[in-house]
């Protein structure tokens, strides 16, 4: 057979390493299509004259828009079959990535246990998006819930990872160059707030909310070459678990992102993540706000340029975060979709 | 509060200066959905074979993406509060904008009014856009109703500023470059019918419709990092005057620019705006057709070139332009949605 | 009058030659938003360092997408007034086509037939794509049916050209480099299998459906410049004979190619297509899927690199293509909407 059937559950081996189709040169159109998409303010991925002024060559690619690209990749033959994404970890930036650089992605398979009902496992796999030159720009965790082809099909070793609940403040600095402080212009940046400002336990409000249309997260995830089956096919889901298709994960993600710059004007870039969880789904017609809690500021070690915020931030939908709203288990009401635990630089 | 709640009318005060975040880095990519979410077909912009024919050293990006830019730094400071978007006047294009340029808006307020009711007040500014080298390439004044915080709190000095009703012609070449117009090919540009061949008086029905839809004015005005909110959330717009997401007035102005080339293919650049108003809400569904009315053919001081024609367009919302229809005061029927009074260079 | 009005069947002459507007630089905006719209995945446009290891200076535009900008062009001259896009034959793409290039079009009738009730006819012609060194690029002739402005106009000599069935394997190499095949990494590329795997007779199911929005297809279409009427206004297409408005059917063949991705990965160039059928109308809201038989495999002359694929790609609306459906004559209801006799290069 010719075309991808995608990998099922007794397919994945412990140590195994897939090389993932397409390469793709991430261009000036897709940081355009991708402000568009999402309404994204942060200066040093806006402007060239802001990045350069403050120590960057050129404006970065935005962090999540390398992620998406890294990550689509990943698609066709780890989650073709799955039944759920189930969680993100150890999620680092390494270099940054600039228009015109290619990124490509190589998984290795990290972890494998079968569900108790003899029809699903888990497989966990250390994803890798590295440039054209061999260079790491990415590196995550992630674990999905993948179906058996065969439900006869004996079950392997059971093997859980080891995974860090957070990212270690030294592994941050990475595709982040020197920033000049003197340099970086409030005015500009949009906010006067700077590292300092912000304590353990604070929680912002984003305030705006953003409506999800079908036509705009289908754009996105296919910018992202993500084939996930459920995000474009209204006449088989149609039939499926919702009824509807269902927004990319991802896609709530970046609009959190966005919404969060009403609060975070200066986080300007994403180190790590240190986990993830899509709590609920999203569907057009949706609105998504979002609101954040700093879980914890620390040092960079070697750094005294910029200083790291833990954030945690909590997308909903149809649901305003004046009080900030936390998970309450009912996933056919407005209410918490995504929690984001991931650690931002900021300037000092 | 680090999250932004927007200016207030008491908070705005007569001759204050305003640096809008955030700089954006305007690229191809931008332009390539410019033509997207507007099917323009103007050469100039369009081709960088033609615009380098013609005198340019390359295409410029489209005199409203210059606008809708600039003009989008400007919501989070000025009208977030605003109840609505009043008008426009001497607004000037002084330079040509390429890709790659680096934009950056900085405001002053140059007028201030209460309203009788004491609730609201008018808010004049004067937005100017330079580019990355600090050169001014759009300048305008735009005045916005405003929201007060406190009722209570004291009214200003009333001053209202003193607006031009039209750009003088001496001041409409600066954004374009001596066109050799020997090298202007026709059948290229898409018409025979230069400068000497429009008159006064002349009115031109644009023929064909545009139906928007909520992603592409979504798509767009996130692309100009515009955040009024009536755009975007139909979660609180449906509790809101209009039950709807309102599309943002710029989008019309862009619509009926693009239809205008069926009749003004020549009129390759926007050199001024003299007035614009935006009669009536347009909402998703609603099918944008439009029509213009030559007042007035001008010399442009020192230029053999080209010639200056100085247009007013309408736009109307399900409603054709074969009778050449004007406002009539209905605001729930089909009909006018927009008056653009603007001066556009034509090659001779 | 200034607007174009289109020509009528009466206006055409045989022999005649028409320039199109307008001149289009196509850039990498316009690569990213074509991923966004269609998810294609063919290695060779969409990676850079990709193209660069196989022979090519850079990443070439997408084939279809050259074709949708030479072809919207034509469309203010040649089908504004049409009543039916009625087939393609003898498009050949003769040079590759980069980010950067400045495509425009002319045209020549080599045919024109009055129909039988005298208020249509049909319109033969070639159309050819150059690029801004005046090198052609595409080459195709297309025929549509026309209709007359006075019916009382006489008709011409009726002349039908002779056109090929199908272009000879010696006219498929202009748009393709020589491709060095032991850098070709199957890994990378999405598929082991190569030109010797294919066998004439052999069917492939695509397996995915894509769900297409109104958003969608206008922006395809306005990207293009295409300014069919049908595609954009809701208002009058609401009278017309569809009740609503009509998906371009290039936008089809655009699904269909990057749904082919799965099971033809290493189809890197359509190198010319043979004959191309709307065989019915798609509307937004419909799901397409496709699949593709192959008709012939041939030796390129002189090329040791590569081998061509001859396919007949046929996609649906709303059926999926597990049983490899045909056309059934029921326009109203699911079933065949394209079929696309086409070139490919694969390599061997």
């Amino acid at each position: 057979m010719k075309t991808n059937p995608g990998n099922f559950f007794e397919d994945f081996r412990l140590g195994q390493r897939i090389r993932h189709a397409t390469p793709r040169t991430v261009t000036a159109g897709d940081g355009a299509l991708y402000t568009a998409l999402y309404g994204g303010r942060f200066a040093v991925q806006s402007s060239d004259a802001f990045a350069k002024a403050v120590g960057y060559p050129a404006a970065p690619v935005d962090d999540l828009l390398t992620f998406h690209v890294v990550f689509g990749k990943t698609v066709p033959d780890i989650s073709l079959n799955a039944v759920a994404n189930l969680g993100y970890a150890e999620c680092r930036f390494l270099k940054p990535v600039y228009p015109g650089d290619t990124l490509s992605t190589v998984s290795e398979v990290i972890g494998l246990k079968e569900n108790s009902n003899g029809k699903t496992g888990t497989v966990y796999v250390r994803s890798v998006g590295s440039n054209q030159r061999g260079e790491e720009v990415l590196s995550y965790v992630r674990w999905v819930m993948v179906r058996k082809r065969d439900e006869g099909a004996p079950a392997p070793q059971a093997h859980v990872p080891q995974l860090a609940k957070r990212v270690e403040p030294s592994g941050l600095g990475g595709a982040c160059p020197a920033i000049d402080a003197a340099k970086w212009d409030d005015g500009l940046s949009g906010s006067p707030h700077r590292f300092g400002d912000y304590a353990r336990g604070e929680r912002i409000d984003h305030v705006d909310g953003m409506t999800v249309e079908e036509a705009e997260h289908q754009l996105a995830t296919r910018l992202y070459q993500n084939t996930a089956r459920v995000h474009f096919n209204q006449h088989s889901e149609a039939q499926g678990r919702f009824g509807r298709r269902l927004v990319y994960g991802g896609h709530v993600i970046s609009l959190a992102r966005a919404l969060s710059f009403n609060g975070l004007a200066n986080a300007f870039h994403i180190a790590a993540v240190n986990g993830g969880r899509h709590v609920a789904p999203l569907f057009a017609g949706g609105t998504v706000f979002a609101w954040s809690e700093i879980l914890e500021t620390a040092d960079v070690p070697g750094r005294q340029d910029v200083g790291a915020l833990r954030i945690l931030t909590r997308a909903t939908r149809d649901l305003p975060c004046t009080g900030f709203p936390v998970e309450d288990g009912a996933p056919d009401r407005p209410g918490v979709v995504l929690e984001l635990d991931y650690w931002a630089l900021m300037v000092r």
